[in-house]
């Protein structure tokens, strides 16, 4: 069994407390002595996959090809919700298809998915409770061993998509956006980015306004030290997207925002 | 010194935030740069040697021969408390000798178990707060170059263990089971296993129902889907018992139990 | 590019939940997948630059020559503050130059530091809010590969350097003494060594009590098990200062005591 250097992620919503994240990597192990192995967070709220879908999202872009991620946040676990590999820029994925991909599918113009059938690659006897270490683990450890992804089942065309939040122009002047993920800072992620806003593409053209939570925004910065400690203001984020920030505080714990939150962006 | 691919893992009441975890990581890389390091949990509750017990059990079974599994949650460090080397399960574990091994003696046929008393494999000076860095990550570190484990001190043959929760039969219909661990889910892992309750060992021959904190449960079922949202019900669980669990919910807090507590099974 | 076993430390305040710590690995696994990555801490309160590098302090030594270190808690991100490269004690060290590497310079004799300018190594676009990705990370990528120092950017002489808390002697009988860190356990270290008391270098010449927050501390042992449960006693630490602990329980939590407290020492 060759001894590869290939790099192996996680994500889930299992926490750090117990032992299921090292269990899916002692199988992982098991099957691959050699692999490199990388939490991208096991901190996803329960049974949360957008968040997942998102965490992901912002992380795998990173990795270097040949990259395998496996991901889960699984509430259908031991249902019949299918599992998938899916293949897209240039890297692996493995998790239940549940959405938890759905940005991946969005933004790779192609792909291939798989459903996984093939019990032979499986841990048993397989629990209906941790398909993590019984399924996705051992499939992502064979596949680490370039087993074609076809062995593990048939294609599959028509994975679960969340309905992902979009920008909705409401009026000519007024654009419905959405809050996209709440950080650990408390910075809320939003799907806007600053060619959206004329402020930030044609500075001085014209004016806007966000309004979140019934309170009006109007700090357009280009960075957290522009700013006044206690002062609500945007700027745009690391993942492309403007964010609503505090300097020194929590933006989201101030407003009362979660994901999911839809907020009106006035422009005049 | 030879660059092995050994895996050492670790397992601690450190917590996350402070150095303590990094700093056993650095002192077992200086002595084997080629280790392959994996947390099995830093977040067992201070001192808290049973769970620190349960948790390596559901774990070390995952990983490959040869593992070393270092575990350190020491109330008793400093102290004349001995530390221990155990081989068993082709796999190695180094730890205090407080029955935090207990489970791995309970499951392994075979074993073989040496007091650490060469002090010459340990890192000088050796506080008498953090044996994780001075005691136990040197030892390991060591051991992964395949240093005989009667080199570090002489056979050791009564190991403390604690008593670990049994099923009680105290009538016919009777059992007195055991919490042996919460999840960070809420889900509530009992000393139950599913061919213990003819409800799973021999469906429709005989019903039974669980007394749990005053309440009943009688919702015995194969998996989280099949019970209904906010219901407290029975399924077996990853670990090869049965769970008290509650779907999208937290069965523990729900009913208020910790690990250590009783529970009934009336069988009629 | 060779596939070196180069280790590779991070510390930062982002936090696990989020996916800010692993774009930084996947950028640097990207860079040289050969890399062993080791987190130190990524829950240094928010923007806590003294925790960051008390923190540090405490891992580094324990890590083997040649482990660079990528500290990111970085509250003037996105401003002119500098980006540092540091040699020290044969170790590497890559962060804002904010004085999270001011116990390094304190303890090194000597050291070489660079400022970070040469932004073709740089991750584009930079964004102004996450440097740990764009910059910190793909800086100690390409210095894993041994690329020289001198090549990021000119020599640095004037490094930012936090004001470290140090032992005053008030009177003759009165020291001034500080908290440097509360551990997880709610240990309070201080910046008191054994030897700065007689207690411990000369024991029955002359007694002392530590006052700190307004309680009278007079317990000095050598280990944790000589206290009793509930006390607040003094034991030399794990770092090599004395902590004022409590047995099976928190004494920062007793106390109400945060880093860069004063205590009092008064021998008499």
């Amino acid at each position: 069994m060759a001894n590869t250097t290939r790099i192996v992620t996680l994500l889930s919503d299992f926490g750090l407390r117990d032992h299921y994240v090292a269990a899916m990597k002692g199988v992982l192990l098991n099957l691959n002595p050699g692999l490199t192995l990388v939490d991208i967070s096991h901190q996803i709220p329960p049974q949360d996959v957008f968040t997942g879908a998102f965490t992901l999202w912002q992380a795998y872009g990173c990795f270097p090809a040949g990259t395998i991620h496996v991901a889960v946040v699984d509430p259908g676990v031991g249902t019949a919700r299918r599992a998938i590999i899916l293949s897209a820029g240039a890297q692996w994925f493995v998790a239940p298809d549940n959405g938890i991909l759905s940005y991946i599918f969005d933004r790779e113009e192609s792909w291939a998915a798989y459903e996984i059938t093939a019990d032979h690659y499986f841990r048993k006897p397989v629990s209906s409770t941790f398909h993590g270490r019984d399924v996705f683990a051992p499939v992502a450890g064979w596949l680490s061993h370039d087993i074609p992804a076809d062995k593990f089942g048939p294609q599959l065309t028509d994975p679960v998509l969340l309905k992902l939040p979009v920008l909705t122009r409401v009026k000519d002047a007024l654009i419905q956006a959405a809050v996209l993920a709440i950080d650990g800072f408390g910075n809320i992620v939003t799907n806007l980015k600053p060619e959206d806003l004329p402020v930030y593409s044609a500075p001085g053209t014209r004016s806007c306004r966000i309004l979140a939570a019934q309170k009006e925004i109007a700090g357009f910065y280009r960075t957290f030290s522009e700013g006044k400690p206690g002062e609500i203001f945007v700027v745009p984020g690391s993942s492309g997207y403007l964010e609503i920030v505090m300097r020194q505080g929590s933006a989201a714990a101030a407003l009362n925002l979660a994901p999911g939150a839809l907020i009106g962006v006035i422009l005049n």
